[in-house]
């Protein structure tokens, strides 16, 4: 990878950003539209949130590998695929991008910017849900680098658009996302005191998926350097 | 294909397995929150499940071929692309990931893990429905495999996204999917009994198409060992 | 292209046989579902057609151009892409495939197999709509074909999606499915005294095309012959 | 780029013609089928314009660009990649187009043909909306083009369908559309006097994203012949 980090760290803080802004924005406008009906509020939320991670990917990729999220950036550090130091200016990116889209989404609805959340999201179901969740995005991120590494953007799109439905936490799977949705008090809010364990098993997905990927998809040798070109 | 049979089998489980997850998962979602509109409940079913198959098909497929149906593997044996005892460990791995996917679903909603169906699906409408959208599906993989391979993931996933609508049974088209319905009592379901006359008539779907799709797509000579490569 | 006539025949009845049962299948699947919220049972209608049509054209393009459609052969005809005869032959198999695949879906839905429509699509701003609307299509096709024959699929299909809802006709842009739509009274019908008019501002339509595209696309001289190449 | 300059100002209108009518047409379906409900009015505004825009900015793309959009135009003069002249006959094509496109949407739907919207958008989360939707817009465009030409037809479908909902504006987000827009007084309306301060924002969020995109995406030297190929 030919960027430098100051670019590849840019790369992060917008797409993390728009990411946010994306999932809150869309949460808060379907909402608001769908006259009582969470379905309909919820396909407003995945449909967009589906699409601007495939453009985010798509075009953000080349320059930092686009992973917008401190679980896949811990996935690709126990693969050695990242230093560790860059790793965690890459999670701190991602964080700060995340809250100030979540910032904006409430400025651009005239909302009061800072807001905690008071939505519950906590229970067995909902710890279950976000590990198999993330442990999908991991393999698949993995497992597409391997079969075929220019459409890691649509795969990552379409598996969260599927995951928002599959699970019955609506697939946070991303720490930065959940600690940036702990910012509103809205749709797609989590109340700050449920995070903690959201991210402890977001994190045990993600780690999982790692060895079932070097498992299933990886002949012996020479698969690791793979893994950040591509994208 | 170079992939060892273990690690093809992992792949039939695993993709069959998110399959199940998201058919099961979405359809329990998708009725919780449609507020009784079954036509939103049922976009809800489909998005997601037509995501996940260009996901898992897209990643898995240049390790065991993607099937992760039985009837798929049958019109693949009937083609001699696949040796019988193979066929028969792919079906074992696609039914067992099938029913896991569903079990983890319940999980993650907190119902009850094990269940059976009791919803009706049966009749001659229900029959000509699966057959004509097993029919499709295998004319799909076998035509598309040779018009652009590529495309292969993209093709099966919008093809069951309109299945799931032009067809009276909402496509189940592959067995394995089949009997996991059976174990959810959710919207997805179907009713132990049902399941062997959809199976059969899904088979027979699948023949079919392995003989039109060799009238219509295949020249003479050499195109059948193109059927298992550059999926 | 080097298939033989009767694979390409073979081809278009298959294409045109999924794409009516799509439409008509669909449309009753989205109606009986939809609780009386004519949008959400139009939205059910369009995801799959677009669906079908992207999977159908990826497919059989290779075989027979994948017209499914007397106005894309007609235009087609006028370019000199096609010989008159074979023209004739196509547009015959177009339409027994479409009414086919009406019946058919009745029999899915388990009602009674030869309907006549009653539904009253006529007047001028009807006709201005299929005539944009098939104006659109043959346009869509041309310039693709130019630009990037490998995204024809993906274009007609993303196309009619959108010409769904913005025309007021729901954009039929083909005579053999605004004929086979006449053999359905359910929610995608035509009362078969309005189909004339439909066919002729279709064709009127895609002649237009033919001219604006050729002004608009090609540079001067050989711009002919890869019309039919590369879908 | 090798068209000539009225091929190139076709292009611009045509495309920037079904773009209009594609989002005032199917804001006119969508709210006259949505019985009430705004959000799947809105999802029927939405859906189709992304999948419109796909398709035209891949067959127009390597004729003219495929700039549909004055800020984006305004943004390729600022980075010098198109003369003033010529941009300058573009926003007129565009505008052109896009006025023509919402009046024949009217004739379709049988509305009066010449309208002037009442609908009030204004105030500054607007303002704030419509500037990030152009930066993201603007942005998407220019970095796309260094990733991936290819991707831009879809990455720019994708990044207006998030926009529609992540944006409290529905992102307009181009100054053609929002001229036009004042010409319907229906669901996709703007009123006359708030075009000026949208359209002012608008250029506002181009030009920052052409500086960022400069700073977050192009190495030293060369990036800049790059811009206007390969789309």
């Amino acid at each position: 990878m030919s960027a430098s980090l100051s670019r590849r760290l840019a790369a992060e803080f917008l797409g993390t950003f728009f990411l946010l802004a994306t999932v809150v924005g869309s949460g808060i406008m379907g909402e608001a539209l769908a006259d009582g009906n969470a379905a309909i509020a919820l396909l407003a939320n995945t449909i967009p949130t589906g699409a601007i991670l495939v453009v985010m990917i798509t075009m953000l990729g080349p320059i930092s590998g686009a992973h917008f999220n401190p679980a896949v950036t811990a996935g690709f550090l126990m693969r050695k695929d990242i230093a560790p130091g860059e790793a965690g200016a890459y999670v701190v990116a991602q964080i700060l991008g995340g809250i100030l889209g979540a910032l904006v989404a409430h400025i651009m609805f005239e909302l009061p910017v800072l807001q905690a959340s008071t939505t519950v999201r906590t229970g067995p179901g909902q710890w279950v849900a976000e590990s198999v969740a993330t442990f999908g995005l991991m393999f698949t991120i993995l497992a597409t680098l391997r079969a075929r590494p220019q459409a890691v953007p649509m795969a990552v799109g379409l598996y969260i658009t599927a995951a928002y439905w599959f699970t019955a936490s609506t697939s946070f799977a991303n720490p930065a996302v959940t600690i940036a949705r702990g910012f509103t008090d809205t749709f797609s809010g989590i109340r700050p005191t449920d995070i903690p364990a959201f991210i402890a098993v977001q994190l045990l997905g993600a780690a999982v998926a790692v060895m079932v990927a070097r498992a299933v998809t990886e002949e012996e040798g020479g698969a690791r350097a793979l893994s950040n070109k591509g994208r």
